[in-house]
């Protein structure tokens, strides 16, 4: 095991009917900006039990905040919370929404250009305390302190990670995802099991506990995915996959291991250039960027096999093999395209790609930073 | 999954050489009690790589913090702290001292007779800062908010639980754990392997993650735990260890499930009453306490069979019973007896903890609150 310094401090309320303890959590003396997405949460009842919980609250509304939030957008939010002396952020909604929300708090109070944040690793002074409501298990933003951007300007997607943008608290009541629809239910179990992915198929360190916890959390995905689509009024199978999907990216999986993490920046540039949903382009990615690095995962990858998928690593290189084909059939099975083609783009795309990977210096990734441009050319190829 | 909050704001700071990051944590201003047991850290160099660290702080001592912190010691280093103008605590030690700390820093500024925080669930209302240097990877305590206080005078064993005295962070460095005899050792992987078994050998409520997290967490003792002993050196199989030992019950796996305790409320009797080592005492009751109430625990039994130990739950009682049966020689592997016999103790004994039992309440214990005084003396009478 690696060294590592860990902390979590945002609280989790877990369960029906939480929604309610906003009262314990927000100070009563607080001018809160409550920041949404598209809508969703008038129709679901999301929006009214918010603003019952805070009712003498003074609340403002920022609403319309785009999935791949954009600093366009956003720049908005803070233009508001800085006119009205917002000194609350309440995001309410999925990971666009929490993340969009930690990059508003930490640009309120920011002096000069916020895009430097991103662009420039600007250091951050303070910000704006946030809490969340989740709607949409998927990206663990919740419980982190990272946050991913696009500026539609330049067709950049860029991330940053702050302790001063960790939530303070998260409310996770799964009875607000029955009414999301199928696509983005599946849409936020590949992306959770994804990023556990990225997480554990590494290379061994001899640290058997984070490889268990990883391995309970995809096998928890593999069987509870399913059946939130076949079963879409079972809200056990949602909160089993809303604490799976926190887990996944709270930080504690990725203690004291190596981490990947190049799916995920081809997938970035995949959802910038041709607007593919983030899980969906990470499904793209994974399979063939896990059979091109089979030989530097591939003791990791001989695990997997045997313990999530329960194969035999005797059989090497045929396990490996079957352990990819059934990580992309559990995509499929989750009505989750595994193709470019899928998406009606060929080769042009492969330049595309790469093009915004030199650009944006993403020319050595994955865990030994042996991922060049020329692989993940590679990558895509296999692909199409 | 039941509804749950959680929070776990101690920051770990995991690895070799960690001690020195005591520097980052400790505000130097601060006026410093350094709280220890028997010395063992001067022997084994913690002592001084703490020192070097505070170098530049006011540093004050208190050492001779037993196993089963008493009151009667700890009033000690609060009457100490108070004189010096204490601001700052730093417990150096294993799950004792820790809890000993944490007693002494609700106590400094508590007005009144301190022991009612015990006794009478007296409210907190303030508690100084604490850190941890961990040294004994066993309790959980360097990152939880309870702590387990015995007053000698009248053969109480009480537990509070405050968030007020959770530690800021904990230092797990498993270079520190080479120099334990092997019975520290045995008894900490015990000890952490109850407390897994505590938070899972219930009822099933449908909470994967929670179930996969546990079973790893067992998984991870069953094959280090041996290790330690057979390869005392070996510092990845301390700090894989010291990693579960801390994850066993720092309240994760714990979140929305059903808990028993049952074996650890007997356990506490049986070491006030003979001075048995708090895990050795858990190893004594949880084999009986398992199969009494093996109806009960029926359905998560079978889980534990096939899970942890790899038996068909298709043979029913026959998986539990060698489950059980396993568990038992595990700790047996570990050098921890498990008969009251193995303590020279018999039928007295049976009687003397069902009257402390009955003393302090303990007549409805588990997770279903029906485990009578009836029951514990059954559980007793078969640990003999």
């Amino acid at each position: 095991m690696l060294n590592f310094s860990y902390c979590n401090p945002t609280r989790i309320i877990f369960g029906q009917g939480q929604i309610a303890q906003l009262r314990q959590q927000v100070p009563q003396a607080a001018t809160v900006l409550m920041l949404y997405g598209g809508g969703s949460i008038k129709q679901n009842g999301v929006y009214d039990q918010v603003k019952a919980a805070l009712e003498g609250n003074r609340v403002l509304e920022f609403g319309g905040i785009e999935p791949n939030p954009s600093y366009e957008t956003l720049m908005g939010a803070v233009a508001l919370a800085r006119a009205e002396g917002v000194d609350y952020l309440l995001a309410v909604g999925g990971g666009s929404v929490i993340d969009g929300s930690k990059f508003v708090a930490a640009a309120v109070p920011f002096v000069g250009e916020p895009w430097d944040i991103l662009a420039k690793r600007a250091p951050i002074e303070s910000a704006l305390p946030l809490g969340c409501v989740l709607t949409l298990p998927a990206t663990g933003s919740e419980s982190n302190n990272g946050a991913v951007i696009t500026r539609k300007a330049t067709q950049d997607k860029l991330s940053f990670l702050n302790d001063k943008v960790q939530p303070l608290f998260a409310i996770l009541d799964p009875q607000v995802t029955l009414s999301l629809p199928p696509k983005q239910v599946s849409n936020g179990v590949v992306d959770a099991f994804v990023h556990v992915v990225e997480q554990y198929l590494t290379y061994p360190v001899n640290a058997p506990v984070q490889d268990r916890f990883a391995e309970g959390l995809l096998l928890t995905l593999i069987e509870e995915g399913p059946k939130a689509l076949a079963e879409p009024e079972n809200i056990e199978v949602r909160g089993n996959i809303m604490w799976a999907a926190n887990l996944a990216l709270n930080g504690l999986i990725g203690c004291g291991v190596p981490q990947d993490w190049a799916t995920h920046m081809l997938g970035h540039e995949l959802t910038v250039l041709y607007g593919i949903d983030h899980a969906r382009s990470l499904a793209l990615v994974l399979p063939a960027m896990l059979t091109l690095r089979k030989q530097g995962k591939r003791d990791k990858l001989l695990q997997y096999a045997q313990r999530v998928w329960g194969l035999d690593p005797a059989d090497g290189d045929i396990a490996i093999e079957t352990a990819i084909a059934k990580t992309k059939a559990f995509f499929q099975q989750m009505q989750v395209p595994v193709t470019l083609s899928d998406y009606q783009l060929g080769c042009e795309a492969v330049d595309a790609v790469c093009a915004q990977l030199e650009k944006h210096r993403m020319t050595k990734l994955g865990e030994k930073r042996d991922v060049t441009l020329e692989m993940s050319r590679q990558v895509l190829q296999m692909s199409l």
